[in-house]
């Protein structure tokens, strides 16, 4: 059924089913979240283990004392294989990855880059491929970085737009990259698009991209999505140094108690541990070894993922499914991805509705990711992206929000619809 | 003995014996080092067992989930006692106290402090009493702040200077101390110099006092000396957010892995956390909990330091008598101070021999901070004073240090003194 092609009269008659069903569900005084991509407590039982610390006898003495500036040598091997790189291009941090990029764009706009001009000499642009990761938006409005959205196709950013804006344009310093399973639309960039990022000339020679691969084992699938190696593409095309890879143990053991890693060219690796040593002595190596202990290589991550994937996939699926049978697949009001990968479901609605459906929800008790969110300076000029995460949320409570969104969805669009039926005639 | 009222002869005498001492010493091939203030193996074991995380079951499960940027109640509470500040003015940040010092002179810098001027609008200069900690001075130079030196006398820094500065000129933006045993003097401010700082007239309005209390609880004597609540008397005098307090359990637990924090006033508290939620989501919140557990309370805390105490004042007491064996009172080539508490000896040798004395000790094998190192810019005008930290060094190989470190003085101080009198002739 497709709304647009259905009748003022049968518009009102949806409403009506629709505004009895909502007003129903106000009544019931739900309360459900589904605005953050948190894991669960059934996903956390899995890494609790790790806090016995079995084995922590065997920990270097030295791992308890000041030093070792870039991590032990343990962790940084488990994360060298994670991302595909050298132990020798991987700096460990503390529990946030997000800390180690607020802190990589905040020492480039005060010092610059390997040497080159403080960023924040002249004004600063950064690409934004959208939907994208609200945090990461957050932290170029907070140093007043100008934003330009990059519109995501289904193989990641749009590359032409992306190469010509760099070629142009020297103000544009970083971009921001979800390359796999991409917050929120859970896209993995394809090798083309990979490719064509390591290669693209860029007018400024300290251009950086802020490769966040926060959802690097995160699969949903039997079968992992390829993402092709950017760090090896850039060595290859003589930009050994244009990508700041970032990752974290967050979703892998404990949220944000986890252990967060930067992964860069040498040249870098040099430039950053050159500030970083001004910031701290070191970062919490017991805590490095604990998780070493417990995580002991990437054949038991990939185990330790799988048993997450079978508590969130069927979250997922339970939304997805719902969508599917509320809307079918020609509503015209609602299309949604059914991700391979990470912690998100993107949900488009008709245009102008996607406020309205948030707005809508609140009341109803379904707190959403606020419309707007995953779009620089939180405009969506379409109005139309929601933000869904399903992985917190009880199996029970999920199925609330199932039952309160696509009744929201309906509601909203509906009454756009109608507005336009009586402002044509 | 008084070195200088010796005869050119005496002394060729003294430095022939110290040569001899000296090359014997020399061809021992002896490693030591007593360059940084680390705990040593024993005093780290005694936090051992907080790493089987007794109790963990306990936690609230929220805690192992992202969010809580200020850290959990149980962690603040023990800081707020510590430090005797109400909990809400605590924000518990990762493991490193230096990393929230760097990061809110960073923020001061780049936004101003509660809504006034970014710091960076103009020239910044800092108060730095000396000597000093060389890491806060690191900052500074890293950051482009002129250091002004304030000397510190037995009650703290000179404060007829301090207040005679700040009242003067609105550039000065900070100051550094480390109130209590503080680095590397050991000397804990009178009541009177805290009473001073809290009242002082600044001209600049967004003045902040960087309060880094690193040695609250790290009593080398009995009794622990009596440190004035600067954050009261800064609310009695009209200046509630003056301070920002730093303190850490680098060296009650585990070094480079406790946990840190910020005591501070009610609009920096605000301040700070308006700008901590770009930066992280949280801090290691399941850390804090694991060094609640062990912590317990302050009362625990004390026995945990008394401890710590039996282990390293018989370090500090080698020295120390070393020093009277060697150069007794009124040398005129040696002082040196016996602190209460804290990491440091201060040792100030005859002026212009600081740096010759780390040069003699460094080819004999023992490693010390180098000289100049608790002045800003790494200058010390005098080239006077040493900074001695016993703690890390094993028994045995802190005699080989006291027997190489006085051999030292005497030979760079007597080569000094000939050199005057030949001048003299």
């Amino acid at each position: 059924m497709n709304y647009s092609q259905l009748s003022k009269e049968e518009l009102r008659q949806i409403y009506d089913l629709q505004k009895g069903e909502y007003d129903s569900l106000v009544a019931q005084g739900y309360s459900v979240d589904i605005a953050r991509g948190k894991p669960c407590n059934e996903q956390l039982d899995i890494s609790m283990p790790m806090l016995a610390a079995e084995g922590i006898e065997n920990m270097p003495k030295s791992y308890r004392n000041y030093g070792m500036l870039d991590g032990i040598p343990e962790m940084k091997k488990i994360f060298a294989d994670m991302l595909e790189v050298d132990p020798s291009q991987v700096i460990l941090g503390g529990s946030s990855s997000l800390n180690l990029m607020y802190d990589t764009i905040q020492r480039a706009l005060q010092f610059g880059v390997t040497g080159g001009k403080p960023w924040n000499s002249a004004h600063v642009k950064f690409l934004c491929p959208v939907p994208g990761y609200d945090r990461h938006f957050a932290i170029c409005e907070h140093f007043g970085i100008e934003m330009i959205s990059i519109p995501m196709n289904e193989e990641g950013p749009n590359m032409d737009l992306v190469e010509q804006l760099v070629a142009n344009d020297d103000a544009i310093k970083g971009m921001w990259c979800v390359p796999k399973y991409s917050n929120p639309t859970g896209i993995t960039y394809s090798d083309a698009v990979v490719e064509r990022l390591a290669n693209m000339k860029t007018k400024a020679d300290d251009f950086r991209i802020f490769w966040d691969n926060a959802y690097v084992v995160h699969d949903l699938a039997e079968v992992s999505d390829h993402l092709a190696n950017i760090m090896v593409l850039c060595d290859k095309a003589g930009h050994p140094n244009r990508v700041y890879q970032f990752a974290s143990t967050s979703k892998v053991t404990l949220a944000g108690a986890g252990v967060s890693c930067i992964a860069t060219g040498k040249d870098n690796v040099k430039d950053i541990l050159s500030h970083m040593t001004m910031q701290t002595i070191s970062y919490n190596k017991v805590w490095q070894y604990i998780h070493y202990l417990f995580l002991k290589d990437m054949d038991n991550v990939r185990a330790i993922m799988a048993k997450q994937r079978e508590i969130i996939k069927p979250k997922f699926d339970t939304l997805i499914t719902a969508f599917e049978d509320s809307f079918g697949s020609d509503s015209g009001i609602a299309s949604w991805t059914n991700p391979n990968g990470g912690y998100f479901i993107t949900l488009d609605v008709l245009d102008g509705c996607a406020k309205r459906v948030c707005e809508l929800c609140k009341k109803a008790g379904l707190t959403l990711t606020a419309a707007g969110a995953p779009f620089p300076y939180g405009i969506d000029v379409n109005d139309r992206t929601l933000r869904i995460a399903p992985t917190f949320t009880s199996d029970s409570d999920l199925i609330v929000a199932t039952r309160i969104l696509t009744c929201c969805v309906k509601l909203a669009c509906v009454e756009k619809l109608i507005d336009i039926k009586v402002n044509a005639n």
